[in-house]
Formats: structure tokens, C-alpha cells, sequence
């Protein structure tokens, strides 16, 4: 796996710069632009992940709660730059519904399929739960249905209020995580990370952060223009792109290793890449983005379509009951999956 | 009991020819209409019943998940060539909110007057739980939204979709609890079906299920055409008729059923009707009347009205959390009829 | 505490008569009205105590459920007779987002700081959690989704039918938690109320709850109708005030009290004052009020707007799956705080 995406990389980012100095054909370099991100993002997951180990715990958790969606945080970034608010809320959605639906079920699904039944922690998964209701539920609807009544610049106000209210709550739940209540709730799995060696040096892991953030950045930046073009060619809209495929190319790499991790039956850490990066989206990349949007032309505020909205909540709220009980099997990574078609072909046809 | 329902039968039915030969009183044909298909369906219970012991546990699931609402689905094919694509809606919201408020609610009251706590299997109501959040709260709620934004073609495309989809997850849910994990979950009532005589013999079994079928057909179609009448006559609206009064004499015999079971303390039996029945419903009958619907004149698409959708989505909600402890009493059953009671008001008045 | 009550008491009332009948500065009025009526219900909640420790647990349950929130009930009629019926329905939604999010959020905040884990009674917390979806996502939602195709009569029809529904259903759960079902579903705390002493006399506690009661009646009169002033001199709506305001002032000495109790890790008495302070409001209080609202000029129906309902319903949401496991910490208490501040800022910007 790690030699494909090696040579992907190798092989894309000059195509990626050379195809945009030339102006390839722009379905091409959509594809390519695509493959490269994935491909360099997984060099960014596994610099993170030597870090972490390099680090410890408690900095190691607040690298991987940072850089676990540096990819998202940037192709958004320069999407807003480009004024395409609505692609950045829809690939916002689209990361929540495919961590919570396609990532879990296809954990779910393929893992039940090896394993009859699998289990992971209960505790962590009551206390994700009710982060997921608060910042989806609570800190999405509420703009929603408030800023009905409110004109223009009372909405951006709630969103920033809400914004930093969300950063500080997800601070304090790594706060909580790190310090506090390590290894209060902790099951079996625990044990076995302190004999973990790390892939890359610290200073290796550090250069190859920098390298990849900043060819994803170039790659990223120019992704963001071939939507127009993009749109047309296949007639999907930009709702479309945004919570399918931006949400996509931007989470493959760790979509990958949660499939992976369910398939050796480490479930506790499989779901906590899906539910884990949820809440990373939910709590800070999407108030970050608020927050940066301020800088630019037009802000954004966080209030997202109904149907956005309608498909997270009703993800939140079959995720919490399905993985409720800590265990898993394959139909009900199945029905999560029907349920992520399902919102799929709505975006598709809206 | 199956004696009354047996004179019911003798004497429904050639009162029924004869009243719609003859043209007697629409109101008094109304009430005839709907004693005969509650007698008749009895007899069908039985009948699958007797063939599900025959056929042993896998082909019997199967039997029961597709004949156990026969009525209602029937009665609903009459309404759908009739055109009345309202009523059909309605009475599927019916028999959601009757099964889940009604029904369950009368087994938890009644059975919680005679015991103080009753149980049943935890597994079950969890796995119960995510499907009905699954099929109300998914497969009902995104094609009310998304709706809101297209036009008919796209809506009813949705529609088949996300019916197709419904029917191959239900098929999965049968694969799963008859197939895969049989017996997995199973609590201490899992031992006793193994004794159980059958009533009736194969062939005898067979005939009274054709036989009935076609009564309950030709008396459905009468009854359809007397919905006009008898609303103008009480002040019905057709949403009334169709979520109380079809809902109910639709799935009458299996009410009783479920009541009965639950004053023999037999609460698991008494569950499984209620809520099977009604993923059943949402999740087999509701999609099958989609398909079949293109066959006919108006397309039915998945599209409730905003009450019908809201009241299925808090009863689903309110029976989870309820149901979620594997534990009843007499005052979660009140709970329930409380909240049908409610609804019924809202529906009168609507 | 009590002193400073005491001292607040004999300050506040006759500075309360003499500005009304002297007309003081208006401001100056409300602060001193807010103070007074806190520190009367702290008096009014003592006499409770004691006569439900004389007169022993089943009537005394019936005295903590009638006048627990007979501050707001008082303050809530007068508002009512000025024709103030958004105030109320405003102060209805505040009591139930003060209850859920304030005050248990502060009780597991400031209780988890002390203590690490903290337990409280599971049942009882399911049995709540059943009667707050029942309460506020059947009753409240139903009037407001049904009477948006109703004209005014049929949805104060409507209000009135629920309304008596819910007062029934609210006798009933007093019946079973005091009568049917005492003792069934107890935990440790259980024991140790038989030895309590009552603080006052039969005689002196009925003396203190008459004259307190009449005290509160007369101040909240006046206050009532400070709200116009107070609302244009600090730039808030009259939702603002009733959300936020009168229901801090109407249930702070409530709120003081469970606060101490999480304090002193007596988790099952706070649990059960925020929880059951909800359900009174909105089982007992709320549907008393459209009833009585009927012998007034104008009626009130149980319609609220559109974010009241969607902050309560959320607030149910979050308070359910957070204390579904029956156990706490500090930093599910920030999330329901985080919560509030949220609902908060929404409404002051509305």
C-alpha cells in the first residue's frame, strides 16, 4: 500500500505541475489532482502518526487531532478563497456523513463479514456520542433554525459566537481525553501502544509534514478550480462535488486504514478514526473555517442547506443508535452504507 | 376467539356480496367491510401460522415477513388503483404509529397490571432500534426534504431508489436474523417453538390462505369505495380514515395477538409483532407500493405530508428510548396510548 | 444561605411595596423584584420540605410536585392576565433549557471538578428520559407541526386536548413513582430520608408557604410589568427576557440547591431536582397554564416558535444521551453548559 501511494506521488505532483503550466484537458488533471492529494495525504497521515509515537501520548493526541484533517482544512481554505462558500459547507457534510456512513459501514460491513460479532469500548463510545449530538445537533441546527429570523450580519455573529464556543469545547475534550481522565475509561486496548516504534526519524517526520502540506497546498489550490469545469462535464452540481467527491479524495487515506484496522478486528480503533474525525470536522475545521473565512472577501457563516442538514442530523442520530450498544456486525454496516446511497443519490438528483 | 371470528367470517362474507350487489346503506356496508376483513385476516395469521411450523424457522420467517401485513397491503393496492394515493400514505402512517403507540402501548399497560416488570430480549430492541431509526428516520425523511427541491420526475425517482434499496436491506435483515446469526442472540424463549403442533396440515393451510386472500381482495375493493361516503357522513378527512381507520382494521387480528401474548407475560412474542410489524410496514410494504405503484395511473412517491412524517419520527424516537431497557410497566404503556391519543386528536382536527 | 435569604426577605418586600407605590426609577424596581422573589421561593421551597417530611413521602411527593415551581406559576399567570403570552410560552422554554442545560450542566461541572466519576440512579434516569421525549417531543411538537394547517380555534382545540392529556399522564407518573412502583427501581440513597427532621412546625411551615406564597404574588405582579422598560433599556426582546431572565429568577433558588447537592456528590437529588423541575414545567405547569389561560382575554395555546421548540428539543436530546449511562463528569457538564451559552446567544440575537 504505502509503495503504491509512493509512486503516485512521485509520479503526480510533476504531473500535477506540469499539467497546470500546460493546461491539460481539465477532466484529466481532475483526476490527477485527485490521486495525488490521496496519495500525499497518506505521506501526511504516517508523519503525524511517527510524531505522535515520538512524542507521546498527550502531544501526539493533540498532533493527531490537528493534522487529522489537515488535508480537508486546506482544499476548504482555498476553496474559500476562491468564494465557493457552498462547496466547503457540502464537503464539510460530506465528511460527516462519510466518516459516520460510508467509513463506519464499510468497517462494519467488511469486519462483520470476517468476524461474527466485534466489540469495541462502550464508554468511549457513550462519551462520543454526546459529542456528536452537541456539535451537530446543538451547534448546527441552532444557526440553522436561528438565523431564519436574523438578517446577514446577526447570523455571522451567532457563527463566530458558536465558532469559538466549539474550538474551546473540543480543547477542553482533548483536555479531558489527555489529562484528566486518561485511561479512566480505558479497555484492552490500551496496553499495547508504549512497545510502538516509530516509522521516521522526528526530524524526517517533521520535513515530510512540511513537504506534503505544501504540495497539497499547490495540488489543493488548483483542484478547487477544475470544479466548474468539472461540474458541467458529468451535470453534477456543486452540492454534488462537495459532499461526495471533495469529502472523498479529501479523507481517502484514513478511510482506508479504518477499513483496514476493522478487517484485523481492532475495532475501538477503527471506530475512533471515523467518529474521531467526525468530531474533528464538526468541532474544529468547520468553526476554524469560520473563523479564517472573516479574512476573505465573503465569510461564511455556519449555516448549512436543509437537506445538508437533515442528512448529518439523521447520520448522528442512526450512528449513536447503532453503536450504541459497543458492538458491531455486518448488517448494521450495511445499513449505514444504505443510508449513505440513500443521502448519495438525494445530492445527486437535488 | 376463533370461534367468533369464524361466525364473523360466515357471515361477513355472503353479507358483504350481497350488501354491494344489492347497494345497502354505505355506512352500514362500511361497518360490514371492515368487521369481514378483520375475521378474515385472523384466519390468515392462522393459516401462516400453521405453515411457518411446517416449513421450519427460515422459510417460516420468510412466510411471516411477507404475508404478516397481506391486508394492509392489499387493501392498499385496491386504494392505490383507485387513485387515492393520500389514504395510501396515510394508513401507512397509521399502521406505524398503531403497531409502535397502539399496540405496544395496550401490550405494556395491560400486561403491567398484571406483572410488575415485565422483560424482554435487550439484543433484539437494540437491533430492532437502529432498523426503525434506519427506515423512518433515513428512508422517510430524506425524500421530504430533498423533495422540496425538485420536480415530480426527480422526486419519484428518488423514491424508487430509495425504495429498492429499502426492500434489499429488508431482505438483508432477514438474511441476517434467520441465516447468519440465528440463535446468536437469543434469549430463554428461543427454546419452546421446537414442541409446537401445527393447526392445520400443509395442503389444508395453503387452501384457506388462497381462499382468504381473495375474500379479503374482493371485500378490500369494496370497502375503498366507500371511504368518500363515510367520511362526508362522520366529518372524516381522508388522512383521518386513513391513519386510524384503516390502520386499525387492517391490522386488527395481529393487534390482539400482540395484546394477548403480553397478559400471558410472553413480552418478547408481544414485541416482536409490534415492532416487526411495523418495520414490515415502513420497510417492505411501503417500498413494494412504490413499485407497484408505476403500474397505475398516479405514481405514489415516498412523500409524506409534514404531520404524517413528524408524528412517525417522534413515535419512533419515543418507542426506542422506551423500549431501550428491555424493561415495560404499565406506565410506559400509558405513555405510548398518551402520545397516540395525541395524534389522533391532531389528525381529527387536521 | 438561609440567613442571607432571610436578610433578603426583609429588605426586599417592604423596599418592593414602597418603590410601587413611590415609583421608582424602573430599573432600580426589577432588580429589587428579581432579588425579593429569589429569595421568597427560597422560604417557599423550605416550607415544602418540611411539610413533605411531616406529612411522609407519598403526600409530601405530591407537595414537592405541586409547588416545586409555584414561583413560576405565579409570575407566568400574572404575565398571562397583562396579556404577556409570549413571555410565557418564552419563560416555559427558558425553565426547560435552565433545567436541562444550566443547572445540570453547572451540577456536573462543579461536581465533576471535585469528584472524578459520579453516579446516579440508571432506571430513574431512563423512566425521566421516556417522560421528557414523551413531554416535549410528542406534546410540544405535535400543536406546533398539526396547527400550522389549522385556523386558531382548532388549534387552541387541540392545546386544550393535550393539555388535559398531559396533566393526566402527570398524575399517573406520581401514582406509579409514589404508589405502584415505590421502592421498586431504588438505589442506595433510598435509606436514609427516615431519619430526617422536618426544619419548621406543621402549623409555622403552612404559615411561612401561605404568606411567602402571597408575598410572591404581589411582587411578581409588579414585575411583570417592568419588562417593557427593562427590555428597551438593555436592548433585549421580550423572548430574550422570558427565555433567560425570568426563568433564572424563577427557579434560582431550585437551582442553588442542586448545585450544592452535586457539590456534596449527591448526584441522585440533583439529577433528580433538574430532571424533575423539567418535567413539572412541562407536564403540570405548562398545560395548567393553557387551561387557566381560558378564563383571560386571551388564550394560550401550546404553540411555541420555531427555535423555542428546536433549542428544547435538542436540549432533550443532548440531556438524554449524555445521562443515559447514569454517570457524570466535568466535561459533560461544560457540553450542556456550552450548549445553553449557544441557545443563549441565539436569543438575545433574535
Amino acid at each position: 500500500m504505502d509503495k503504491i501511494f509512493g509512486g503516485m506521488v512521485l509520479l503526480g505532483v510533476p504531473l500535477s505541475i506540469a499539467g497546470s503550466l500546460m493546461h491539460w484537458p481539465t477532466l484529466m488533471m481532475f483526476g490527477i489532482y485527485c490521486l495525488t492529494i490521496i496519495a500525499l495525504s497518506s505521506y501526511m497521515g504516517r508523519a503525524t502518526e511517527s510524531l505522535a509515537i515520538i512524542t507521546g501520548p498527550r502531544i501526539g493526541g493533540l498532533l493527531n487531532a490537528t493534522f487529522g484533517n489537515a488535508v480537508e482544512l486546506i482544499i476548504s481554505i482555498f476553496a474559500l478563497k476562491a468564494g465557493l462558500i457552498e462547496v466547503v459547507l457540502a464537503s464539510l457534510t460530506g465528511s460527516v456523513l462519510g466518516n459516520l456512513l460510508l467509513v463506519a459501514g464499510l468497517s462494519f460491513f467488511l469486519g462483520g463479514l470476517k468476524y461474527k460479532r466485534q466489540t469495541f469500548n462502550e464508554h468511549d463510545a457513550r462519551h462520543n456520542s454526546g459529542l456528536l449530538m452537541f456539535a451537530v445537533i446543538v451547534a448546527f441546527v441552532v444557526p440553522e433554525i436561528f438565523s431564519m429570523g436574523m438578517d446577514e450580519s446577526k447570523t455571522l455573529s451567532l457563527s463566530v459566537g458558536i465558532s469559538i464556543i466549539m474550538i474551546v469545547l473540543y480543547l477542553a475534550a482533548l483536555f479531558f481525553k489527555l489529562v484528566t481522565h486518561r485511561g479512566v475509561y480505558a479497555g484492552k486496548s490500551e496496553e499495547s501502544p508504549h512497545h510502538e516504534e516509530p516509522e521516521w526519524t522526528k526530524g524526517r517526520a517533521i520535513a515530510v509534514l512540511l513537504v506534503a502540506t505544501l504540495a497539497v497546498a499547490y495540488v489543493s489550490e488548483n483542484l478547487v478550480h477544475t470544479f466548474e469545469v468539472v461540474g458541467e462535464s458529468f451535470g453534477w452540481t456543486e452540492l454534488f462535488i462537495g459532499v461526495i467527491v471533495v469529502a472523498i479524495v479529501g479523507n481517502a487515506a484514513e478511510h482506508a486504514s479504518a477499513i483496514l484496522m476493522a478487517m484485523k478486528n481492532k475495532m475501538d480503533v477503527a471506530v475512533e478514526i471515523a467518529v474521531g474525525s467526525t468530531l474533528q470536522i464538526a468541532m474544529f475545521v468547520a468553526p476554524l473555517l469560520v473563523l479564517l473565512s472573516l479574512m476573505f472577501n465573503e465569510s461564511m457563516p455556519l449555516v448549512f442547506t436543509v437537506p445538508e442538514l437533515v442528512s448529518m442530523v439523521t447520520a448522528v442520530l442512526l450512528a449513536v443508535i447503532i453503536s450504541n450498544d459497543g458492538e458491531t456486525n455486518w448488517f448494521e454496516g450495511l445499513t449505514l452504507l444504505a443510508a449513505y446511497v440513500i443521502m448519495g443519490i438525494g445530492f445527486y438528483l437535488l
